[in-house]
């Protein structure tokens, strides 16, 4: 009998899934048959924008947490698929800081191109997944939301690719619910322009803090305090930015750190404490439990559940990489369904292997050996499947430059061009600097402004 | 073997339920085992206040839509429990519109006093429940929130009273993800402070819309503008207010109704749009399907699941009445469990009679026969209990002079003074009109201002 697979989630872990069987099936072999359900109507997951917050229109939590004007935090060319180039989509080299419409774009004409459209089941909710020893299948539950219908069916594997930087993590402090002024997580964050004229606290030392802040600035917030848990982003910030300890207590607008001193007349606080790795619909025993973290304890090769290794996480990492990564993954695991590659016989076997992973993590000293840690994670998936080469050594440079660019310019970064580790063309400078260009929509970055054409 | 019941959730409703059984057990009835399964940490459902938005601590969708300036927007003597009355519970006649805190009080006290507290497991969000047909069991599988594990246990009845104003109805209108403010639904509002100075437009025209614009209004908002669907409200609104017909578009801050009219410079734009009766955790065959109504369908006395009676519903109505409404239904139901009272054998029966009751509703011609429909419908449940005497013919009455008052002023009516229909004292009239009163604290409405008390 024919194979069945079950892929939750149809955002860039989900979609590379779909394309590594697919591209393996036009080569000839024999896949299992796939199903990937998608609660949202569209696939792309976090790229796919949704001005909602909270809930959605069938009562499901929102998974968006991209705002308006969200771009490329990080250059293009470290996260470009090996098996298909920004200058194959687009017919030409684009800049290195895409906006997010772009990058959606991107993503989806890749899968668009490659036939696996049909697999997808849109408004599909996945509510349960249990594991049946006897019959030794999976039962997934899944909500049709359109039909407002419930169906259950069996499958071989299940691949885990709902995301994780969707589910907030929302920590209390004193105060907080008498505060005279609005209070959000990031991924209720949409459009910078509320905040304009205002002052805005952002909880928080990390992207979403940095990138918020500077959106804010960007569309006229009129003063900016960060406060930090661990330690401050040191950036060299506008005047108008301040970074302080952490929040203890909350008394009308006025703000109280750590060191004693005040934030005062805060209108807006922004929680970017980031995000819970939050599985709600797998029970205890094949449930991934942890913090945001570069090597998530108990995955063999960082997706199987040693456990019970049918059960696949695609992208449960904390992330450099992203879309290659996920494809790296995705390739890999392909490979061990399709019997290309065996698994160690024994759960100890893998569990070693990943807390050799673990246990070099905790000893990195900083960014530059985080970068180098998922580079040789990435290398390693890479080396026994048949994707594209990809010049990972050439995407760790990437990354480290761009972290130095950082530093010398927190408002400037973007504006910087990187080469395609795919194609060597170097990326074209944009025609507008990241800072002057308030339209982030597909069509004004990709086309000149007419003011400017005509320089 | 004792027979088990669950309860799913601690509103209210899902109090009601408990405080029945217990009321009959303290009387020398043999009772159910019971387990009340409350997703938050506390109970009071709707009551207990929450300055959290979208997903909790938990990554569950919060359900409190309370807001911070909460009042009771009914005379508090139309709900007042019959077995305990508000000058019981605070020992002195209170004014009949009281703040959110000092509903959560009463309806604590009389819940606390009966010793209930140890059938609540408090942070378990019920996921699912399925009906065994050999075992004549439900079973239900409920996520220890705290744990972080998963249970599941079998029951004879179970209880649904997971509240229906809490999933956010909220529907799109063209150009709104472009809207260049803040977008919310009522569920997600919390502070009227943060629109002061503000122009606001509330899409909807029921009590929510006409609520937290007077909260708006009466917190500095410097406009507000309303867009009904079916009809315009029509009170004596200040000034600043108008209504308008449905939205049909937003540019930039700009809302196009469908008279062909504008607003300009909108800053936010709130979806009083109602709620979704919403059960997540109910397959397709034990699922209510309605929209909010006074008479849901499939319902056997607006409680019994025909298809399976041992499924309740408390409180899936659409409120008039409300906590005696609740104690109406659970004291029935307690009753029918209890073997007190027989439901009809058929299917054909109880259904039979329902849609009587829905087809009586469909005819109604205005707000005073609504009030007279639902009083009807809890007079017939009272009949058949031992619940104290309601004089719901009393309470009919103050509704429709609350409708009147609400005519008369629209930011006035909460400053009458009605009877109790149990004591029968008539409230003392509020130290402060409300319009005045800027503290919502439980402590600022039971004692006089210092001010005041001086004078
Ligand atoms: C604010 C923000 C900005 C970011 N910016 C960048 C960036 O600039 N560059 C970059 O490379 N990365 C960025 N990322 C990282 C991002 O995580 C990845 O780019 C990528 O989106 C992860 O893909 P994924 O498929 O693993 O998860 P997601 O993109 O989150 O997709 C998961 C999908 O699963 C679906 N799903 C969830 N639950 C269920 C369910 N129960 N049933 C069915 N479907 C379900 C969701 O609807 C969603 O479509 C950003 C992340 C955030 C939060
Ligand atoms: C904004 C607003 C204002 C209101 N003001 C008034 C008023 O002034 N006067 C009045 O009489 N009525 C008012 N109401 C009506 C209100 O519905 C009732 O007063 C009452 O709270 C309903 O009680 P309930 O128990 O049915 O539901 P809720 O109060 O909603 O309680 C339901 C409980 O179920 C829990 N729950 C939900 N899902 C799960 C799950 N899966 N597992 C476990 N637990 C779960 C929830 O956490 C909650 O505690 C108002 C409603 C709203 C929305
Ligand atoms: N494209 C873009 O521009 C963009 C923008 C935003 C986000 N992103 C992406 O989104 C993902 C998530 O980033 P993120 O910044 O949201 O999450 P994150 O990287 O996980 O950072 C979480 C932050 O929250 C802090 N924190 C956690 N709990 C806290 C508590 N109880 N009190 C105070 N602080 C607490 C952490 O502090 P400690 O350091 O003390 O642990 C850390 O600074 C990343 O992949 C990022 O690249 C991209
Ligand atoms: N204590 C308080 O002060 C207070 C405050 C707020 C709410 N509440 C309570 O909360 C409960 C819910 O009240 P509610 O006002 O939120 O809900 P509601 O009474 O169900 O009203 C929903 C409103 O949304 C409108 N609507 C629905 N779909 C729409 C669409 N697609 N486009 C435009 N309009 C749409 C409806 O218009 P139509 O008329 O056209 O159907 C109606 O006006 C009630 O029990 C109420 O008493 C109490």
């Amino acid at each position: 009998m024919t194979q069945r697979i079950a892929v939750i989630g149809a955002g860039p872990s989900g979609l590379a899934v779909l394309r590594a069987f697919e591209s393996a099936r036009k080569a000839g072999a024999e896949v299992p048959e796939m199903v990937c359900y998608e609660k949202q109507s569209n696939w792309g997951g976090l790229w796919n924008y949704t001005w909602r917050t909270g809930l959605d229109e069938y009562g499901e939590p929102v998974h968006g947490s991209m705002y308006r004007y969200l771009w490329s935090n990080g250059p293009k060319e470290c996260l470009e698929f090996a098996d298909y180039s920004f200058e194959e989509h687009f017919g030409r080299p684009i800049p290195s800081f895409p906006p997010r419409a772009v990058l959606h774009d991107y993503i989806a004409g890749r899968v668009d191109k490659s036939g696996v459209r049909q697999y997808c089941k849109f408004s599909h909710a996945v509510r349960d997944v249990t594991w049946n020893a006897e019959t030794s299948k999976f039962t997934v539950v899944v909500n049709d939301l359109a039909a407002k219908s419930r169906i259950s069916e069996e499958f071989d594997y299940v691949f885990v690719a709902n995301g994780h930087f969707s589910t907030p993590n929302v920590p209390t402090f004193e105060g907080i619910e008498k505060f005279l002024g609005r209070v959000l997580h990031a991924h209720d964050f949409r459009c910078a322009d509320e905040f304009a004229g205002k002052h805005v606290l952002l909880i928080g030392s990390s992207y979403s803090a940095e990138d918020i802040a500077t959106q804010c600035h960007k569309y006229g917030a009129k003063r900016i305090t960060f406060s930090y848990r661990t330690r401050p982003m040191g950036f060299d910030w506008p005047d108008s930015f301040s970074e302080r300890p952490l929040l203890t207590k909350v008394v009308g607008k006025t703000c109280h750190f750590q060191d004693g001193t005040t934030a005062e007349d805060v209108d807006a606080i922004i929680f970017c404490t980031g995000y819970l790795n939050h599985y709600p619909f797998l029970p205890d025993e094949l449930r991934l439990e942890t913090r945001t973290s570069l090597y998530p304890p108990n995955l063999y090769k960082g997706v199987f559940w040693e456990k019970n290794p049918k059960l696949i996480y695609i992208g449960a990492q904390d992330q450099f990489y992203t879309f290659n990564m996920f494809d790296a993954q995705a390739w890999y695991a392909r490979d061990v369904v399709l019997g290309r590659i065996t698994l160690p016989e024994s759960y100890d076997a893998m569990h070693a292997d990943s807390e050799a992973w673990v246990a070099r993590l905790n000893a990195l000293p900083d960014v530059e050996a985080m970068i180098d840690f998922q580079t040789d994670y990435v290398r390693e998936l890479l080396a026994e499947t048949d994707y594209p080469r990809l010049d990972v050594d050439m995407c760790a440079d990437l990354f480290k430059q761009w972290e130095h660019a950082k530093t010398e310019g927190i408002l400037t970064y973007r504006d910087r061009s990187y080469p395609s580790t795919i194609t060597g063309t170097v990326a074209p400078v944009h025609h507008t600097t990241w800072m002057k260009a308030m339209d982030d929509s597909l069509e004004a970055f990709l086309n000149q402004p007419a003011s400017q054409a005509a320089e």
